[in-house]
């Protein structure tokens, strides 16, 4: 057994001087202050390359054009020596940068005017195209698309994922075929299309592959229920003589299967391999002796093992992180096969390193910023990384994963790097079950001791993490600017469900079936013990005399949408609420939702389990909310109408809005992708919460004409607005 | 009070042959049998206009193109004089033929390649525009569309409506104007959004005014939601000063208001007027003293009277028909207003017929054949319609209105005449409660006395009356070809409102919330009482002998599915059911429906009111099924997928089957618009109820897969395909 040493980066000084839990104010670089417009515009690094000779590295950073109301990503490249960076592409969407190997070029996926094409990028920064596929594929959230997940703007796609061999001379590669049947459909097909809003045509992914002297076969055909194909590209590894892909089978009647199978290069013989690994979606890489890596043990008793294909266990010690978070950086083998380094996630202050496996030791890389995407060399010497935090804008560093030396570049944005950061300190916080929730509390940008402040729980899952100013995690709430206003924002995560076997065992019940853990008993530990979190969060800043309890309020989306409505009609302590895109558990959505509602329900809401339902679902519980509730929506989903109805029935203030889509023919994403949609929502929600927990008349309502009627609905419902206190902000 | 005269039209002798009410075979014409072709191909004559010298006629059949599987329309003109008739027009949609007024030509809408526009038909049978408009919108239930409830097929629309002013000097028309806001959407029209399949483009209608001088303008713009506008094009009127127009507003929040407008010719002033008649959608013309024409009373009390301004009433009679239905075959008034001749319909016998109205007197034109459409010259002594009846193809008739002598002139389908006539016999079975249900018995072809037959009811509301073959009535049930096949075929209405104070006020509930029946009383009237009312035919069949009682189905599509799903679980005499296109009553629908189902249950299924859902809802009581149920679905309604499921879940065979749009950007049209589906269905229902009723192996089964499914169904369930009896059918 090897013990783990754990050293902290130390190439940034700044960093350390962050306290934490404790209220000391971060020192400003400037006075410069957050605005709306910062955060729709704040820059997320979605791809990271070093060239060949690792002397620079191409860099995709994926914010908006609010000017042309649009999302939009530029391909960036940066000298490593000299920091100097250039911006070489500007698209809506650019994805998949790597190296081309055996070169000092890189390959991109891009459309430049004829769909999404792979190209290279040459050492002079020449553009030209790799590869093109046609006929184009429209793909997107858009009548008459092909509904990809991944995918939420309508896009033409030639190429849709791409994989070079390590030499660099063969290429495996996807496209889209739509499906033009017409067949009449039966039953549970049939069944399938419940609820469906805007019906997408069907499509399948065609696998192909390009040999050395440049001639491309089909070499498998996948349906769209493969998501392995839709979203990983087949997840493929090459041998020698193979190049070995995985496939998802998902049944309308059965269970799902998967399975990994090799096409013989010489002559694209296909075969099914016999060996299986865990994760069907990600193949970590071996470790130093051949074995699996994986995690073994939950919570503090958790440790770093490689298994062998003889089942004898290497233990690498006791680790406070995971190494199969899809968030974290990524996983490198060096060429030689004597090191690994992984992609990490933090549990308890959730942020992101990496751990250098050895032969005989790992080494965890962290510090209080996140390494969030990084690229070695194939000796895994030397390697460039993002590292960013919570508060601490994006910036590329170079990383010696030997030496965990980390030296700062460049900023990813400049005009973010100078906003001056604001105080955030990670926290924990207990359940009433004793279950920990980990998060962050953001201060007010010039917090006072001894006035007490409004607060805002942020919630979305486990996201609350040290990355910066995730639309994935904030959505359309403005935490930045929530705390420029003079509110706490309490970034509250879910009891991670990997620090406990119960917690496990209820979120597999809640997510496949498995168990049978009664349905009192999920419910308690997915939704009521979050609520109980994050009244302990709340409970524990009122006592430190920071936070006025009658100016608390709850905002989230999606999974936050369902912790923000369950919390509102469950605790007490919440005087409104922001619900975005959401509305799962209302029982009106049985049929659509059988199997997940079957586990937290045990059955249709028409028979003896209403009761289950009575005592969780937010609509059926309108006349006990503790405040208003506003529904940001990108679609109408019944949920959400249903609560808002039943809110209004029960005479609580309610609003639900739905966002517009780009055009009549597709619907605002999941995640806002239109930035003057993402602006209008976070100015309401300013306006919302300042209306209810300020009691501040609305002066800068972005829509004007509902100033009156929030004013009426105050005036009617027994909820009113807390007054104003003449003494705190 | 002046008398009503009966006539019975004497035009064409061979109708008197039919006789009513009794088992007698009508005399085959030639041995020419239904085929399933022939019953998609059935024509209908949807428009017909004399010319201005009244010695030709044009008219529209719709019809189906069997290889190009689409429907068709043509547009046609015929020698009054000797029955020449000539094809002027093939098109997909033709509509609002009329004549020009002051000239000898016809106008119509048509899409001659430039959207649909206004054509003028010279009397040399020579077309060209009369008015074309533009930009043309796209309308239909398609991604990208319009959806304007009258036309379910992709249609790119210049003009919408139009009408000519009594000297067709002034056109008054319509076009549509997409909407293009992309604004935020709040509370009732977020609900608005709920559940919505393919959400369609808003748009608003413009009224314009051309002038004698050939200048158009606009003249109003009216919103999505004023049906007036979408489906009658403002009913128009024209005094000498002005061009009177209705219009509906729908508030989200509030009651339907009807406003009538005119707008001044000389300067399109607009003012809004003081009278506004009983019936917004439609305008019967004054009566021969000016005042307004209506029936007053219910059932055998019936009355035909003139209401004048100052409310004293003119009594024509006791009559037996309705004159306000909307499928009658329409209103004219003399030039000199001494006469008016009004479409009507019969209860009893379920017909359309004419009633002349005169200075002193009002004579019905009936026969047991329809007219269900007509024209007639302006001084209304001369007319041409068309004569039809469940089993007699259409055909073209004159009639002189003050002899009630009616002439044949040509079929309309030579096709169609020549196919033997089905013996087919008026009947009224009555409910429980004792409310008269209407319908027609279709004789099995080659009846045999002594021997019982299957039977199949067909049931949509109250359209089983005689007209030709309607697939707005008969659907996918291929009601011929059953009686082909040695089926009874039992058409029976819902027990008509009209004839009792009790049941309209049920469906008063129903349809507006007006009362204050409680729910139990509206599930009893509207549902229960015509579930009684089929158990009271099929009773009255098996006791004269006629039906096997082991061998009993039933079939209805949209309201007809709504009672075959109730009689399913609610009587035991039906084995076998096939249901179309429904899914209404389930409790899953209540937050898209809650309007129409606070009458019905008394509330949501998620409180007390859920008993009330157990006493009616199908899916509640779907262990209660006396018999299999196929689902046909244009669409895939939650309320049909609910009973599927349930039924299954029950052990109870069921399928449902989801027919494929013209591509996938759009669905099929709740009446089934694509022959090849129409065909499929028909033919899916022929062997569905051979399987379940005779016990017949499907020899043609339309889609070969099913059997074995339907057979390990049969094996399973205790509901067993009835054995087949060596001596019966």
């Amino acid at each position: 057994m090897v013990m783990i040493r754990q050293w902290v980066a130390t190439g940034f000084a700044g960093i350390l001087a962050i306290s934490m839990g404790s209220a000391v104010q971060s020192q400003p670089k400037t006075e410069a202050r957050w605005t709306i417009e910062d955060i729709v515009t704040a820059p997320e690094v979605t791809d990271i390359a070093l060239n060949g000779t690792a002397t620079r590295a191409a860099y995709v950073v994926k914010t908006a054009d609010i000017g042309r109301d649009r999302p939009i990503a530029t391909l960036n490249v940066i000298n490593l020596h000299d920091g100097q960076k250039k911006v070489l592409l500007r698209d809506r969407i650019i994805s998949g940068l790597r190296m081309v190997p055996g070169t000092n070029d890189w390959s991109v996926l891009a459309d430049l005017g004829a769909g999404q094409q792979l190209y290279r990028i040459g050492a002079d920064f020449s553009i030209r195209v790799e590869l093109a596929h046609r006929p184009l594929a429209r793909v997107g959230v858009s009548d008459g698309s092909t509904n990809f997940g991944s995918l939420d703007m309508p896009l033409d796609v030639g190429i849709l994922s791409y994989a070079w061999s390590p030499d660099g001379k063969w290429l495996w590669y996807s496209s889209i075929r739509p499906r033009i049947s017409r067949a009449v459909l039966f039953d549970t097909e049939v069944a399938h299309q419940l609820g469906v809003r805007r019906p997408q045509k069907s499509a399948d992914i065609i696998y192909h592959l390009r040999s050395i002297d440049g001639v491309a076969n089909e070499v498998a055909v996948r349906p769209p229920t493969d998501r392995i194909a839709q979203f990983f590209g087949g997840t493929v590894a090459w041998t020698g003589e193979e190049v070995q892909f995985s496939i998802e089978d998902r049944p309308s009647d059965g269970p799902i299967r998967y399975e990994r199978r090799g096409v013989r290069l010489s002559d694209r013989l296909v075969r099914v391999l016999a060996d299986w690994p865990a994760s069907p979606f990600a193949r970590l890489p071996p470790g130093p002796h051949g074995g699996r890596l994986t995690t073994l043990g939950i919570g503090h008793a958790r440790k770093l093992v490689e298994v062998s294909e003889t089942r004898t266990l290497r233990d690498y010690g006791k680790v406070d992180f995971l190494i199969d978070d899809p968030r974290s950086a990524g996983s490198w083998r060096s060429r030689d096969g004597n090191a690994t380094i992984l992609g990490t996630r933090y549990l308890e202050h959730p942020r992101y390193g990496l751990v250098l496996i050895n032969k005989n030791q790992a080494h965890a890389i962290s510090s209080n910023l996140s390494l969030t995407k990084c690229d070695f060399t194939p000796d895994l010497k030397r390697g460039v990384c993002i590292r960013e935090s919570l508060s601490h804008a994006p910036e590329i560093v170079s990383v010696r994963p030997d030496e965990a030396k980390i030296d700062f570049i460049a900023a990813v944005s400049d005009h973010h790097s100078a906003i001056s950061e604001l105080q955030t300190t990670p926290a924990t916080w207990n359940s009433r079950g004793g279950y920990p929730a980990s998060g962050f509390v953001v201060w007010p940008r010039h917090y006072r001791p001894g006035i007490r402040y409004p607060a805002v729980i942020v919630t979305h899952g486990s996201d609350a993490d040290e990355r910066f100013c995730r639309d994935g995690f904030q959505w359309n709430y403005p935490v930045q600017f929530f705390a420029e206003q003079g509110y706490f924002v309490l970034l509250v995560n879910d009891p991670t469900p990997s620090q406990s076997a119960r917690l496990s065992a209820a979120y597999a019940r809640w997510g496949s079936g498995t168990g049978d853990l009664p349905a009192a008993e999920v419910q308690q530990l997915i939704w009521l013990e979050g609520v109980g979190a994050f009244e302990a969060a709340i409970t524990q800043m009122i006592e430190q005399g920071l936070v006025d309890p009658d100016r608390v309020g709850i905002a989230g989306y999606s999974r936050g949408s369902q912790m923000a409505n369950v919390t509102m009609t469950q605790s007490t302590m919440f005087r409104a609420a922001s619900s975005g895109d959401g509305g799962y558990l209302e029982p009106s959505a049985y049929p659509r939702l059988m199997k997940s509602y079957d586990a937290i329900f045990g059955g249709s809401p028409f028979g003896p389990a209403i009761e289950n339902y009575r005592r969780l679902s937010p609509s059926l519980r309108a006349d006990k909310a503790s405040g208003p509730v506003l529904f940001q929506m990108a679609t109408p989903q019944g949920g959400a109408i249903d609560f808002y109805r039943a809110l209004r029935a029960a005479n609580i203030p309610a609003q639900i809005d739905l966002y517009p889509g780009r055009d009549s023919s597709s619907d605002e994403a999941h995640i806002f992708t239109i930035p003057s949609n993402r602006m209008l929502a976070m100015r309401e929600n300013i306006v919302w919460f300042d209306f209810w927990l300020k009691g501040k008349a609305p002066a800068q309502q972005p829509f004007p004409d509902r100033g009156a009627i929030w004013s009426e609905m105050a005036t009617s419902s027994p909820l009113r607005p807390a007054e104003i206190n003449g003494s705190t902000p």
